[in-house]
């Protein structure tokens, strides 16, 4: 667990995101989160949890059943607390994930209800242009375990493009291709900033005559040029692991005084006795 | 909500307990039993939760249906890290609670488990010799605002004994009477320590030629002096509410860091990252 966050924490400073502006913080290390999410708790009831179309999917998928640990079915309010706690306004997320945000809000309307003036804020899903990338064989969700996904490696990245799946049906250089379902062109829809040239490059590739090798490279040149320096920030970040642990706990102290006064104002609000 | 929380605070001191003796704290301000909770809400199934025969009478009492709040489902969880966090042997409740314990020490089995070692303790019910006292009416459940229950003013403990329920077709002294759900009986086999003398003053009782008043004087003369000193201590408690609060302060104080101690092992069994 303590390698997974580090990792994770890596990645995050690989990517661009800077401490200076972004708060990184451990979210299990905010002791507030739990009792937020035992108050919201008693805000949301067990019918209203297990019509969330998200649990129903991870039920369904994880073969649960009437099974399910009540902590799987109580996770959205756990999710709810960590949104809610840092007064969110608006939060990435995946398509899939727009019932949480309304589950989060659904919480917030009724506790600020309850206390008669606002003290929690309602926040909106910021879901991106581009949905979640399929893995190189076509597969919806990208996995290492699987094979599918895309390494950080040069040579990795290469081979990852040479073995994408296209259309099965383009043979030769010469056949009228199909770009719909075809992972290099999803692949250039997220990453290709040029417009116009991938607007061209699909219209020939449509008629035919344009080969699969061609559009390969045009995207491995994208991929290298995108996550090069995403590489070169994670190796750095990877030789100062005092560094990376320096961020986690600078910011894992601002995001607990965050969360703890927001805990505070609720339980004042909601008549909570206090002792302190 | 903090007068409630310092009048049980008042009513404690007054029955006897010993703050040097018994730690006495408040619960909503031991921010670890929020964490215990989350950590083993993953670890019991939404369908043993509905199984608690606790839940299911409540439910059906208040009427909640399928909309019961998700709060009050996981409630028994909430009191597994009650009693878990202390490490608790034995646990004092009424017979009805019992379940309560089971499914404490399910969780406690799972998690050490899970762990490979013993980290939480199994604990025992303490179920008392009386069960819960009748209201004065006799009804289950004794209530200020339905007026059946015993106050501690001398007046009040004469009036209510005076009003209580005994054998309505104990009529006419020399009638034979019924001990069985007469609550002045009820409340002598509760508090009279002389056993010898209750047991004869039954057996005229059921033979006839013994009237209610005379039971009834026996039995608030043992009330007035069980209760004299509750009333007295609670008197003294009242006019220092500095002291109740800083017994209350001394004890969370303590009781946060034996629950936080606690949390600390738990977590490490588990394999969760602490940051400091």
């Amino acid at each position: 667990m303590r390698r997974n966050v580090l990792e994770v924490a890596l990645d995050y400073l690989a990517v661009g995101i800077d401490p200076e502006k972004s708060t990184i913080c451990v979210q299990s290390a905010l002791q507030a989160l739990a009792e937020l999410t035992m108050l919201y708790l008693n805000f949301v009831t067990v019918a209203r949890l297990e019509r969330n179309p998200t649990i129903k999917d991870e039920i369904r998928a994880r073969g649960f059943g009437r099974d399910i640990p009540a902590g799987f079915l109580c996770y959205p309010v756990a999710q709810a607390a960590d949104i809610t706690a840092f007064k969110a306004t608006v939060v990435p997320v995946g398509e899939d994930q727009a019932p949480l945000i309304e589950q989060t809000n659904e919480i917030v309307r009724r506790i600020n209800n309850q206390i008669g003036h606002n003290v929690l804020v309602e926040a909106e899903a910021l879901i991106p242009r581009v949905g979640r990338l399929p893995g190189i064989d076509g597969k919806a969700k990208m996995s290492k375990s699987q094979g599918n996904a895309i390494l950080l490696e040069p040579e990795a990245i290469r081979e990852a493009v040479h073995r994408m799946y296209t259309d099965p049906n383009h043979i030769r250089a010469s056949d009228p291709g199909t770009v719909e379902g075809n992972v290099v062109f999803t692949y250039l829809d997220a990453f290709d900033e040029n417009e116009a040239d991938l607007a061209e490059l699909k219209t020939r590739y449509r008629r035919g005559g344009l080969g699969d090798m061609t559009v390969k490279r045009r995207l491995e040149a994208i991929l290298q040029g995108l996550l090069a320096p995403i590489r070169e920030r994670r190796a750095a970040y990877a030789g100062k692991p005092g560094y990376v642990l320096d961020v986690l706990q600078e910011g894992t102290k601002k995001a607990r005084a965050v969360t703890q006064s927001t805990l505070v104002e609720l339980r004042s609000g909601l008549g909570l006795f206090t002792l302190d």
